[in-house]
């Protein structure tokens, strides 16, 4: 833990099968103006709409809905949410779905109250949080973002076609989150196994940065390890509770801070995907298991070991009579071979980009990286490389 | 992640080798009465207990003192504590020190405002927490316990010869906990390695308990994996400061609650160990470690997948040809290793335990278990093993 830290993490979880019973008690926190902030018909379709409407009822609640939250949630629904929060006293923000619910609701809650441009002030300039906010709970139904554990919100703010993504201090994260994993049992199986990338792209992301040696990589280690394990009993079984509730919080684990203490951390992948999301609207941890292969085979050979390291620990590649760099590369390709086992797409024209659209993704992209610094021209290597 | 569970930790931690220059920022979120706690002189030899004194007086605090904290913190200064505690108005419990300096702050932060016997209502018949608590903030020195970030509090009543232990809600933790590794160079070696394997022990002490696949063991083997690493790291070179770090680290979230949701968790070696600690003073880890190698070969055989899980994963038995009984002992006898080449005592005679004692020590305690219900009769049996 060579670099220093500060860690605070106030989010309170309940979790597992009976975890919405606590729901009604939580409530009890808070003043009567709930909005509360949804996606479309599937929380109906499981019964939860019903089941958050009953518990806002009993708790004599007056609720504000606003529904419709996109999987890439944009900066006209931030708005839109931030004047019901305005018109209508709103004491907490109550996000019922996936990470986008919450991040848009997360949004909502800096943004109420913002000064000038939220989007200006927060998304582009990252001005330190300078305003009262909303108290944020939320109830999970997709495992993937970690939303309901941090202060992260990405938004899409269609006007200049970007996808930005914010962490804010532990004032905005979700004060309580709900997760039960049944609720995953019935997202479609792309999303799934979107969800299912986007959390192994958070762990590497943090794991493939720094040479030190680092009980964060150890923990990100095991957590990587559950989660490729979980999710092949997942695949074969959709309804393996201990699979699906594994999954959930790995989930969680894999962005509450926690794997990035006193990690340099290269998000430099997240910062393409999203803008490939901004341009295609694809689920997102599809389009970062498109990108990953060809990013990390780009940049294996600056942080050697730690990609040998990788391939040992995690896909139990034996690397003896292997040179370095073939250890390595077979680390990589066990990790191509597992996004294709679990039936994600892994080209860009397959999740409708266009040849022409590259140039103007890779150009809209902040260069940056982790062992290498990747330039916006080797970024449009790497777009072209899976498209 | 089979079993409901909540989370919630809420102490700010502060780490790093310029950790302490968030003291006076805390010290700002309290009125100005603070206790100090701590025990020898040690905190002054490294320079500690001045820069704790100018931050006090810069921050213009009245401090009131309260030193000589033994490694096992008696009732009768946990007592002393709270008659200062209510005699000065105090506003916070500054803790500097190692576990038992901190374990002592936070039951001195419970029984200040306690009606009738603290002792009785709280390490005795474990009532929930039923008045006002004392904030409490903590600078370690020493690493093992994780009492810098959990509501645990081990106090030893003298009077009745009984070390027992008690974790609080978390509105008990530490609001802050500021951890230097740097300050942990000087504690003697067998301090250092007594905190190793008290940690190790509270890995342990989670991850033996359920058959069921679940996150945390994966989590709890990256953290066993870092901690022995940087042990024999730390043992050839004390002032290693990766190696001293990764320690720190490993112990607080070995038991900050996360290496045990949705575990089982079995408990009874450090229970057997309390009383050692009540008839012997001897090191915390120190007496955990000569238990455990007869308690776990004691157990094995009722959780067999699972110790053959640790042989192959944390010490690289390569269990091909082995039965699982022999390839679970070799992991056992791996451990048992460990803790010679830390240079721990095995036997309890060393530490001082005399043969007529033994009786005594496995008749006080609270027979238990996980894989296996062990009695009085087996825990003199596992006392006299390691005679």
């Amino acid at each position: 833990m060579k670099f220093d830290f500060e860690f605070y993490n106030p989010t309170k979880i309940f979790f597992g099968r009976n975890a919405m019973d606590n729901l009604e008690n939580q409530l009890e926190n808070y003043g009567k103006n709930i909005l509360f902030v949804y996606g479309k018909a599937s929380i109906k379709k499981i019964g939860l709409y019903e089941r958050v409407i009953n518990a806002l009822k009993s708790t004599g609640k007056t609720v504000t809905e606003l529904s419709g939250i996109k999987p890439n949630p944009t900066y006209t629904q931030v708005l839109e949410g931030a004047r019901l929060v305005r018109e209508n006293s709103i004491d907490l923000i109550l996000a019922v779905g996936g990470g986008s619910v919450i991040d848009c609701a997360k949004a909502i809650s800096v943004s109420a109250f913002c000064e000038g441009d939220p989007w200006q002030k927060y998304w582009v300039d990252f001005e330190p949080l300078g305003n009262k906010t909303v108290p944020v709970g939320a109830i999970l139904t997709m495992a993937g973002t970690a939303s309901e554990m941090n202060a992260g919100s990405v938004i899409t703010n269609e006007a200049v076609m970007i996808k930005e993504g914010r962490v804010f201090t532990p004032e905005v994260n979700p004060e309580f989150s709900i997760l039960n994993p049944e609720y995953t049992y019935t997202v479609p199986k792309i999303q799934m196994v979107s969800g299912v990338f986007d959390v192994m792209s958070h762990l590497l992301e943090q794991y493939f940065s720094g040479e030190d040696d680092n009980t964060t990589d150890y923990i990100i280690e095991g957590i990587l390890k559950s989660l490729i394990h979980s999710t092949r009993i997942a695949l074969e079984n959709p309804t393996d509770y201990e699979a699906r509730s594994n999954i959930m919080w790995c989930a969680t684990m894999a962005l509450n801070k926690i794997t990035g203490l006193s990690k340099e951390q290269d998000w430099l992948v997240h910062g393409i995907e999203h803008q490939i999301g901004a341009y295609t609207d694809c689920p997102h941890g599809v389009g970062l298991a498109i990108v990953s292969v060809p990013y990390y085979k780009h940049i294996y050979k600056y942080g050697l070991d730690k990609f040998v390291r990788f391939a040992v620990n995690i896909w139990n590649v034996a690397a003896v009579g292997l040179t370095k760099e073939q250890a390595a590369l077979a680390g990589i390709e066990k990790m191509a071979d597992f996004i294709k086992e679990m039936g994600i797409p892994t080209t860009l024209r397959e999740i409708g980009a266009t040849e022409d659209t590259l140039e103007k993704i890779a150009g809209s992209i902040e260069p940056g990286g982790g062992y290498k610094y990747v330039t916006n021209a080797e970024i449009l290597e790497i777009l072209r490389e899976c498209y």
